[in-house]
């Protein structure tokens, strides 16, 4: 496997890379809020591209909650896509922009598109907002679903690993 | 983190878990034939689902060509959906049946749904094959894009590690 330098489309991306750990707390007007922790991952391969995986833990169990994972393709122009796929039967493709900031970097998307499995619950929009700053990294998840409009669901701040 | 058990819908899927590599041949009526390295990931997390990750890479150079990550939703009565991403800007979900063999699981499962990102190539329609015979994994790809209908574009054939 020879070195995989950097593809230039993802220097903006850079402050994202690595693994990042904390805990969040998600609340929805249908739903009892609740509190978690969450393991976040994002690596490259030399491609355009910045590969992402997500889980989340009850804290009190460490029993797997939620769980994702998808694709960052920034487009050169401070703009950017996301594609995703939930183990909920959910897949998303996302638009936004990329950011950069003194600190680090600011990634905010709008799903252009959410599809469900048959068996799946209906997801009609979400939003997703990536923050970096320094060792830091904020998570926001916004979801149109069970017949709420937009509406932030999650928040999650967590700390640079290693 | 608690010991977890598998899921009694994923029982049917067994023979698919761990990891997996091995080499493939692409062709399709647009390009060139090739070929490629192939490691494929099933991993369970107690829940009724099992995650994929895939990765292939360039024979000769080692780098990267094609990834995946989704994750498989057998239903209980034989079926299945499959949710996944690409970095190519493609989510697809997919429905299909289990079907338990002596030697192994054969899952076969077509798309429902194929979406691409605003700056992705269209693709249409997919199939995906998974044959596992003992401690052989076969893998086969269909897909209809570039103009041409639903062509089988992709064979690996994949050896259980470990």
């Amino acid at each position: 496997m020879p070195d995989l330098e950097l593809h230039p489309l993802n220097a903006t991306l850079i402050p994202l890379l690595g693994e990042w750990q904390g805990s969040g707390e998600g609340a929805y007007p249908t739903i009892d809020s609740f509190s978690y922790g969450e393991i976040l991952v994002f690596g490259h391969v030399g491609k355009p591209f910045v590969a992402m995986n997500q889980r989340t833990r009850e804290r009190e169990s460490g029993l797997p909650l939620h769980a994702e994972a998808g694709y960052f393709r920034p487009q050169g122009d401070g703009t950017i896509e996301l594609v995703l796929s939930q183990p909920s039967g959910i897949v998303e493709i996302l638009t936004g922009t990329i950011t950069e900031t003194e600190a680090g970097v600011e990634v905010d998307v709008s799903s252009v598109g959410v599809h469900t499995a048959p068996s799946a619950k209906l997801v009609r929009e979400t939003r997703r907002r990536y923050v970096v700053k320094g060792g830091t990294l904020t998570c926001d998840f916004w979801m149109a679903a069970m017949g709420e409009p937009l509406t932030h669901h999650l928040t999650s701040s967590l700390i640079r690993q290693g």
